[in-house]
């Protein structure tokens, strides 16, 4: 009987090899030899699943994506208060893993500058999460899209700027899930107060 | 009659050519081999005046916090209100030029993860930043100190959010100081109404 080999299995692994050296050493450090090493498989055996250096940094982009997505996913059921608050707070490291997570977005958002396509992925990613939090705000405060989308993009900033804060230690995790949750509760209360 | 070197220009001149690396390459790409050819000097020019790769990459975020440091400074005269809008909006990168120094600033935020003494001078770079905003909006709004730090550490991530937006082109540069202007005075109207 052929052994069954789990290709899904297999990338996942070389895509979370990669997060680590891109933690350690940033994107400009990424090499297939040093995925490989941080893998523990051959390089050929990445180059099997990924067609090039390129492909697979963008894959890791595209992945960390996918992650962020299917947690938000999970929340489907919840209020629009609930589900607001989780993109927001989401991004907020409070675990050595959760730091590298963040550490590899910023990676990713400080070669954007430079890098045509991760920009691509990365501004379509950004409008996606906008769209979603605009979407919740409209539900909670009952406003027309264009304050929901402004909203939403004041709240995501503030969320980038907190956690930016948390992974310099200058601010404490906790701390900043306040600052978003008063952000939410707080304002939602005055515009219901206005609007209603 | 000797020769009269600028010192001061000459390091100045090193730094500059020390960030256009960084941000090409990340700070990961940083030899002093690299830097000498960005500079158009040798490396033993840099090494006169740089002990070491370490020591010129702490001496450019000294100097992009010092450089941040005397355009606040030239503000002294100004009101509260502007002085507070200044800090707020002096990051978000307007010209190629600002491009580059907000995407450097990134390189060495995302170093600070793994780098305990990068960490450190950023840290005390944003407390400084934070204390400043404080002042002008406990002046702004006749707060007291534990209300206006929590105001100007609110406003200070949002403009690194904006900022940050504004990096990968997903907001352009006017609608982020649009945004900062509306909450410095859409805010100072608000406490004011309320406090006075």
């Amino acid at each position: 009987m052929p052994k069954i080999v789990d290709h899904e299995q297999r990338r996942r692994e070389i895509v979370h090899a990669l997060w680590q050296v891109i933690a350690m050493h940033g994107l400009e450090g990424v090499s297939l030899r040093e995925v490989a090493q941080a893998a523990e498989v051959s390089i050929g055996r990445i180059q099997h699943y990924f067609d090039s250096r390129e492909a697979l940094v963008l894959a890791g982009l595209e992945r960390l994506i996918a992650q962020a997505g299917a947690a938000y996913d999970a929340t489907a059921g919840a209020a629009p208060r609930d589900r607001l608050l989780h993109v927001l707070v989401q991004q907020v490291p409070r675990s050595e893993l959760g730091r590298i997570g963040v550490t590899v977005w910023y990676a990713y958002l400080a070669t954007a500058v430079t890098d045509h396509r991760i920009r691509q992925v990365l501004a379509e990613a950004l409008r996606r999460g906008e769209a979603e939090c605009a979407a919740h705000v409209a539900a909670l405060r009952g406003v027309d899209d264009a304050r929901a989308g402004a909203a939403a993009r004041r709240l995501l900033a503030l969320s980038d700027g907190l956690t930016l804060r948390v992974l310099v230690e200058e601010l404490d995790p906790d701390d900043a899930i306040d600052i978003l949750r008063a952000e939410v509760d707080g304002e939602s209360r005055t515009r219901r107060g206005v609007s209603r």
